[in-house]
């Protein structure tokens, strides 16, 4: 996998250890990983994360550093998130390797991220929405809640493996919209359901959530963006 | 798999990082296993392992201590030894996935090994000596030696995966929308792009199909199909 062009990006979340983030840059290194993504670290630069880096240290080194998740997402076109536990609102669900299979089969997987939250607590509700699907590692249940950089050696060993398997040949592939023109097109149905008076601003309860996942999980390319757009100024403009 | 007897034991030598002894504790705890051998550990005990280990202290607890490899090995039947590089005297080499495979196929798994030696050097030629297998995780070539920790995990976790544990919480399967109730939907939703003006019935050219394709893919549920009938009824009757 290294050195080739092939290689879905981790992103950790906000976290708090600065150790995990270099220890899960060893783990990608050691794996052929290279795009390190962080968005709001707690503590970071720091000299325990370069420690624990060990001698990926120049990985560290190259690792972009984001505000918000949304900007460590603009260009990606599969977003999976790991989560340690069942949500209530559920997306699909992969084990490691199905996750690896998945991710090594896009044309492009530089477009693939797969998403870490913080330590305590995971991703948010709010950082899911932003993903297509979950990724679960099997556990313990009494136990299941790995170390950050452990679960990252899980997935990026996996992909690593599915790396070695995928068939060479790309399969052609819709041209999937962005994560960036999907909260583009988010605002805009939003906007337009308040206009459209059927989404209330002061009482929104689930409904943007429960529409980004549905069109989440169609994972629509860029034509069907611009028909679904297409749609909703029609609307507004017979609202007016 | 915990709380079964086909329990492998992982078996540290002469670990110098007393972290490495905790975060190693973790892992196995995540994965179910837990008996955890030490030998002649360079620190240990240590408030650095217990902090490691976090809230898998009492596997640490219960570690077994040992003077040499031997003692540690006395009952066992089959030793698996992890190596990170290819050694000139060779003995079978398993992936992990085959190592877990072959571990879990023993009539009693309590008896199989896999050794670990320490972080810098890994197992001595002595040691080597003592295993049937050796095991080796696919890494990068240019940067192939996993941390400790980071190499139980990956074992751990194809052990696991090959106990028969590793499948999912079943999910409770969505409430999908019936093909009727998806075709009132569609016919609802051609009505209002044409009441919006955005489809022409006398040239539809391909949109409905395009659509049909878009919300197929999602396979909506029963709640999801009311909401987008709701903002169907809801553009419309702006648009009178």
């Amino acid at each position: 996998m290294a050195g080739d062009m092939r290689q879905p990006r981790i992103v950790l979340v906000n976290t708090s250890h600065p150790g995990n983030i270099g220890a899960t840059a060893r783990a990608m290194k050691n794996m052929g990983l290279e795009q390190l993504c962080l968005v709001s670290p707690q503590h970071y630069p720091s000299a325990e994360a370069t420690a624990r880096a060990s001698g990926a240290d120049d990985l560290l080194a190259r690792a972009s550093c984001y505000a918000s998740l949304d900007e460590a997402l603009v260009d990606a076109t599969l977003v999976i998130g790991a989560s340690a536990r069942c949500r209530t609102l559920p997306l699909p669900l992969l084990d490691p390797r199905a996750c690896a299979e998945l991710a090594m089969a896009q044309a492009d997987s530089t477009h693939v991220a797969v998403v870490f939250g913080c330590e305590r607590t995971g991703l948010s509700n709010d950082e899911l929405d932003r993903c297509h699907y979950l990724v679960q590692i099997p556990s313990n249940p009494e136990y299941p809640s790995l170390n950050l950089a452990a679960a990252v050696q899980v997935i990026a060993y996996e992909l690593r493996l599915a790396a070695g398997t995928a068939a060479l040949e790309p399969q052609g592939e819709p041209d999937y919209a962005s994560a960036g023109q999907l909260e583009q097109f988010y605002a805009h149905l939003e906007q337009t359901l308040i206009e459209l008076e059927f989404l209330d601003p002061e009482n929104p309860r689930q409904l943007m959530r429960r529409l980004r996942r549905l069109f989440g999980r169609a994972r629509p390319d860029q034509n069907e963006i611009n028909i679904l757009r297409g749609i909703l100024t029609a609307a507004a403009k017979s609202a007016r």
